[in-house]
Formats: structure tokens, C-alpha cells, sequence
């Protein structure tokens, strides 16, 4: 592909701005510098912005992807200044201040921000990658979706009650929100909307395990909200396994200390890293791939790049860096365009970021959810109402806010959920065939006990 | 994989009816069978029974696949008496009354009901399924949505004014009521969803050509209506070319009648085949693959195997075969549950199927609709209502209908659609990397105008 200038707008006297990423920082950051004399790039791989707090439904049938994805352009069409390129960036040429895409065409800046975000990391052993998908993108949450389902309609289909109680175990790897937020929901899931719909098993008698090597969930929370969460879980059916590492995943289970349980689903939540952007710069990040930044969210050596978001260091007031959150990075992308807007049209200098936390939740299940606001603590029924509230309002679109309320409220009062697809993107080993035994090295079914 | 008996419900004395296909056809002799002293098996290769008269809303952008689509085993729940089976049926083995599936297992029936449709013909040009895919499956669906929006992004970012508009065309071959559906769906989303969302390129301009081979398109309908079709989409920008002939198909565009008319995205309504039941079988087919059946939808020479809806070829009292209508096979299915259980349970003859007529429909746009009662007629703002208002009350499932209507009522106050997703499944050659040329033979990218 030739040297192409992707950029959409044409060149002029007013500063560019280019922003790799459109997810909940960069994003941000481009609606802050949106209507503003400087013209704006905001490159992504997706033609969408992803609600990604709300991924764990589409994985567990209760929202389709597009109630949690909304066009970026159609986000930004009212910015006239802003533009947007569907692209998939391969590097950063610093010298000659251009962003290099995987086609070999580029886009020039004056001025980067780095909002790339995290990818789920599998501590070295990326073949579990295609085992237990984490819960980053909407291909990943089909993808447990798919198999999830698959594994039931493969129980009602097997003779082998061992490979039946396999089939209808699920793992969840990592008890941090999102962890206990897809666990929580898969019990339900089995518990309710699954429970009369076959003849051969009893989708309630399933196992929902939920594993974190800590010694307890919800670690980033207080004690007593963790305390509070494993109680629910365990009255949902979920089993919360702490103190537990994993050591293996193969197709059909996991060695948990020590232990080989067989499962059909496997869910990642374990860990996360950031994205390659540090690469892409050369410079040195941290154990979790992360860029250290300046306060002024500025890339030290890098003049006119800055980065955001889950895939830098940042320290917080405590010292420690600031959490993997959508409202960090969403608060420093909204400080980033102000900053930036400041500096590159009055002058002024660059101002250094401060993170104002706004509390932190996780949802359990129906009727329970956690909120840590620092200094007060709410739990059950209302945290779960606020829960809700806060996470339609921060949907993008007030039609999506429609859809999901009314497909929450449906799943309330009836427990079906409406998105209870396998569709044929659906892996292997899992959908070759719909009566594949679970993984290659189980057992063949078997005519153990004849019909009737 | 070992010969294994897949019935869900135990062996006992009742007699086994086992329907292959839940589509319209196969749903609604499930249903009229739900309740009885009879076993049924519903075999399926989907977990969903698919609403395929609003698929082309999925690839249009409008409405998600969870929206048309609710899972087998939910809608036949509440009958004890029938099961269901997700799996691909290979076979029939009529000396051993067995169904063979895919995996080498079987389903023995007493009576067999093969509801298996239809799916697209490329009248011997298998090669352009793939560029040119249908109107069938989820996957189709989504494939002509993510092809659909890719075109535009590619078109944002070409410097090429004769790639920009191959690119902006879209050509929907075959003008029955799912082109002429798909080609309005398309303009509208060109003319008004898309129209201010780009800054290079604007969709306005893009051409949406709808191809028929014979004289005038919606043939099936009488000659006004076609007419009124003709000129509501002249009016929404579509061209409709008729007494044109698709002569060859190739990525990068389409031959019509000795031209090659460039384009970024092809859709295929132009002709149906039977599903291969007829080849389970060995019976001899009709030109369209159909299966020739006698008025109690019985195929001779095969006592106890019945067939229906699609797959079929019955004549109507006209003499031609009944067209392939979701209501002549619902009605089928009805008429064969009802007639199933006099013969099982009360030894009556099998009774002959007849066809009774509810009226032909189809959409254009925005207010815009014909309907052909046979003696009446119906166009305009009424017959759009009386369509949306049919499709919704057809969609199985309260919830669905909620969300169907809820997003019809946005789309018309806002002109906005939900779905805009390009995901990872968008084939090549168009989204390989999202910037490259339509088609391997095209001209590469050439940086013909400098920017600014």
C-alpha cells in the first residue's frame, strides 16, 4: 500500500490533534475538543464505541451488541472540527510525527493522545486465549455466548452423565468485578431461564465456579462488601473458590490448585495489560505494559504525546497507580481536551491531572449489587437500583438507554432473556459439530444406558 | 462418531413424529402436535427460529438478530410432549426410519415431516454466493451490514473519485419482494441514517441499483402495484433497471446486460432452491429442486414421510406449485399437526392440504407499502402501517415485539438506526484491512489529489 495521508480534513493553519483510541478516554477527548478551532483525528479499529461495563449481558443472552455499541461517527457527527478514521494502527513514527496504519498509509500529528486501552493478559500462556475468552470485545462475548448455550444443548444430547456434569460447569477465572458480575449472571442464567426449557437435564443443577488466586473478591473493595458478595454468589448457586490459583486451562477444564475440573465454558477476567501503544513509542512500561506518564498525562522524551486510560501509569494521590476504570480514563480524557485546547490555542501550559473517584460498584445479580464511595458503602437492593440508573445513563443514545431498560425490566419480571443466540462464529472445539464430545481427549459419547 | 439414538424422550408406545426444520413450516406442526398423546422431535441446525421476512432489517442496519430471532426450545417449552434436537441433519435411512445427522447419530421416527426451505440459487454459479450473499441466515445478514458500512469508511478515506463511487454503489439483484425491500432499506439508509456522518464523501450521492431480469419487478403482484413500486423507489434514489440480466458477478462488480457496473456491495434476492431433502430422499426433484408431494403434503413412495412449506412442490388451485410463503407453509404445518394426530391417535385418513390466501405484501420505505388481497388492493401510508403492524404481531414472542416496534418508532422519528456494527466477521476482500482497495484487481490507492 502506497504513503497515503489518511487524514479526513485538509490540511490548514489550525493544529492536529490525533487521537488513537475511542473508547471511554478518547472519546472524551475528542467530544472536549469538539467545536474548537483544532482539527481533530480519532482513529479506531471498530466503527464503534463499546459500553464495555455492560459487555458481560451480551455474553450471558440478556442485550444484543448493538444495545452497547453506538457508531463513533455518529457520536462525533455534530463536532464539525472532528473526524474520524476506521483504521487499525501498526506504529508510531515519532520523528516524522505520523501514525502509521497496518496498511501502510499514515495519519501526521501535531499533537497524539494515546487511548488505547488494555487487552486481557493471560500471564504468558496465550494459547488459554482461545480457551477462556475475556470480556473485552463484542467477538468475545458471542463467543462465550455461543458456547455457553452450545454446551447445554451438548448435555441434553449426551448419555455420559460424567461428560453431562462437565458440560454444565462453567469457570470464571478472575474475581474482580467483571468476574463476579459474568459469574452471578451465568447462575442466573442456568437457575431461571434456562430451567424448563429441556427434558434431559436440569440446567439448575449446573455449577457456576468462580475462581481468584487472592484471598477474596472483589479485592479493589472493602472486606465487607467482598463478604456480602460472596454470600449472594453462593446464594445464586455460584461456587466462589479464593486462595485458589489456576495453573491450566485445556479445552475441557481447568487445574485449579492442583485439581482438574472438566468444564464446558471457560471465562477469563483474570488480568489485564495495555494495549502495545508503549511499544509502538519504544519506551519502557511497566510489568503490566503500561506507559509511565507525567501528571500532565504527557509521555516523558515524547514531546506533543500524551496517553490516558487503562494503558498508562499514572500515580494516584496514594502513590499506587489508578485503577483500570471507564470514569479514569474518561475523566483524563475530558482534562486531556481542556488541557490540550489551553495550551495549543491560548498558550497556556500544560496542567496536571487529578483523579476524583466517584465510587466504585460491581453488580451481583438480581436485587444486589456493592458501591464503595470511599467513606460510605451501600449494598443490596438500592445499590442495585442506583446500580442500573447510573449504568442506562451513561449509556450513548437515548434510544440504547430505551432498549436496555425495557430488556432489563422484561428480564425482571419474566427471568427470559432475549438474546439467546448461538450463531455460527461459535468455535471449535465446542460447535464443529453439535454433538461433539467437549474436547478432543474426553471420552467418545457412549450408549451407556439405552432410551427408555 | 457411534451409532447413538439422539431422542430426547424416552422410548414408550406413543407414536414418534420427528419434524426436521423449524422454520415457519415445521414451528407451527410442532405447535399443532404440542399437547398430544404423540412424541415429537424438532431436529434444527439453529438453536433460533429465525423471522426471516425482517432479516433484511438486520442487514440494513435497523434491528439486531436477537430482535427477529427466539430460541426452538423456548417457543416449544410449555408442550411436554416435544423435544428438540439442535443438529444437522446428513440423511435419511427410510429402510431403517432413521434421521441421520452429521455427526453419525440418528432420530428414528414413525413419521417423518421434512420442513428443511429453501436457500438461494445462483442458477449454477456456486463462486457468487460469496460476494453476493442472500437474504437466508444471521450470518448473511450481517455479512451485507458490515459489507454495506465498510464501503462507506472505505470511500471516506479513497482519493479515488471512480473507487469513491464504486464503493458508494450498492446493487440489489432481483426484484421480488426481498430486493425490492432491501434496495429501499438501503437508499434510506444512504439518503438519511448515513447522510451526515462522513466529511470527504457525501452518501447522498451513493447509487442503490435493483436489478430484474424480467419485465418489471414484485412479478408476483398485480402490474399497478409493480408500477407504484417502481416509482416510490425512483423516488427514495433507487434505479431500477428491469428486462436486465445479470450476467456475471465478480467482487469488484456486477454484468448487467454487457455492462460492468462497478460496486462495493452485491445483494442476491434473485432466485430459491429447495433445501437438499429431496436429495435424503432420492426422489426425484422439480427444476427447483422441490419435492413433488400429494395434496395431503405426503411424498409418494414414502409411507409415513411428509413434506412441506418451501421444500415442496403442491399445486395450487390455479395448477402452479404455491408460491414460497411464510404463510403457506405455517398454514402446512397446521394443517399436517392437525391431520398427524387424527391419523396417529384416531386412525383417520390423512386429509388433502388446502391453501387459503391471507393477501401478498411488501414494504418499499418510509410509508410506503402494497398489499394484493387477490380482489383488493392496497398502497401507500395505510398498507405501510397494516405491514408493520403484521410483521410485529407475527414476530413469536412479546418482548421481541416490544423492541421491533419501539425501534420502528425511532427509526421513523429520527431517521437514526441502532445496529450500525461492523464486526470481525466481515469477509474479505472488503475488510481484510479496513483500508483496502474493493477488490484484488481494482487499482491500488493512489494519492491522486494531495491533501489540502
Amino acid at each position: 500500500m502506497p504513503d497515503i495521508d489518511r487524514t479526513p480534513a485538509p490540511v490548514d493553519s489550525r493544529p492536529h490533534v490525533v487521537i488513537v483510541g475511542a473508547g471511554f478516554g478518547g472519546l472524551a477527548c475528542a467530544s472536549a475538543l469538539g467545536g474548537t478551532n483544532i482539527r481533530v483525528t480519532v482513529i479506531d479499529r471498530n466503527n464503534y464505541h463499546l459500553f464495555t461495563p455492560l459487555l458481560y449481558e451480551v455474553a450471558t443472552a440478556t442485550l444484543s451488541p448493538a444495545d452497547i455499541a453506538e457508531p463513533i461517527r455518529r457520536i462525533l457527527s455534530r463536532y464539525p472540527n472532528v473526524d474520524v478514521v476506521l483504521g487499525e494502527v501498526r506504529g508510531v513514527d515519532h520523528g516524522a510525527r505520523k501514525v502509521v496504519l497496518a496498511d501502510g498509509s499514515f495519519v501526521p500529528y501535531d499533537r497524539l493522545v494515546l487511548a488505547t486501552g488494555s487487552v486481557y493478559s493471560y500471564f504468558g500462556h496465550d494459547d488459554w486465549a482461545k480457551i477462556a475468552p475475556g470480556m473485552k470485545t463484542i467477538e468475545n462475548a458471542r463467543q462465550i455466548r455461543g458456547r455457553l448455550l452450545m454446551c447445554f444443548e451438548q448435555a441434553e444430547m449426551s448419555r455420559d452423565p460424567a461428560q453431562q456434569r462437565a458440560l454444565m460447569t462453567a469457570i470464571v477465572v478472575g474475581g474482580g468485578p467483571t468476574g463476579v458480575e459474568t459469574a452471578g449472571s451465568i447462575a442466573e442464567l442456568t437457575r431461571h431461564t434456562l430451567a424448563r426449557d429441556f427434558r434431559r437435564i436440569d440446567p439448575r443443577l449446573s455449577r457456576v465456579l468462580l475462581v481468584e488466586a487472592g484471598p477474596r473478591i472483589l479485592a479493589s473493595f472493602p472486606e465487607e462488601l467482598s463478604g456480602y458478595a460472596e454470600r449472594k454468589l453462593a446464594r445464586l448457586g455460584v461456587t466462589v473458590m479464593t486462595g485458589k490459583p489456576v495453573e491450566e486451562i485445556r479445552p475441557d477444564g481447568v487445574t485449579i490448585a492442583g485439581e482438574f475440573i472438566p468444564a464446558g465454558t471457560i471465562v477469563w477476567g483474570a488480568g489485564v495489560k495495555a494495549s502495545p501503544a508503549g511499544g509502538w513509542l519504544g519506551v519502557e512500561t511497566d510489568r503490566a505494559g503500561r506507559i509511565p506518564v507525567a501528571p500532565d498525562l504527557s509521555v516523558p522524551g515524547f514531546e506533543g504525546v500524551h496517553a490516558l486510560g487503562d494503558t498508562v501509569a499514572l500515580p494516584g494521590d496514594d502513590g499506587a497507580p489508578l485503577p483500570g476504570l471507564a470514569q479514569v480514563a474518561k475523566q483524563q480524557g475530558e482534562h486531556l481536551g481542556a488541557a490540550l485546547e489551553a495550551n495549543l490555542l491560548r498558550g497556556e501550559a500544560m496542567r496536571p491531572f487529578r483523579y476524583r473517584s466517584r465510587g466504585n460498584t460491581a453488580i451481583i445479580g438480581r436485587n444486589a449489587a456493592v458501591f464503595d464511595f470511599g467513606k460510605r458503602r451501600l449494598k443490596g437492593w438500592l445499590a442495585w437500583v442506583l446500580w442500573a440508573f447510573i449504568h442506562v445513563y451513561l449509556l450513548v443514545g437515548f434510544q440504547k438507554r430505551i432498549l436496555v431498560t425495557m430488556q432489563w425490566l422484561w428480564r425482571y419480571a419474566t427471568y427470559q432473556r432475549g438474546a439467546r443466540l448461538i450463531t455460527q462464529e461459535t468455535p471449535a472445539p465446542f460447535a464443529k459439530t453439535t454433538a461433539s464430545p467437549v474436547a478432543e481427549d474426553s471420552q467418545p459419547f457412549e450408549r451407556r444406558r439405552s432410551v427408555g
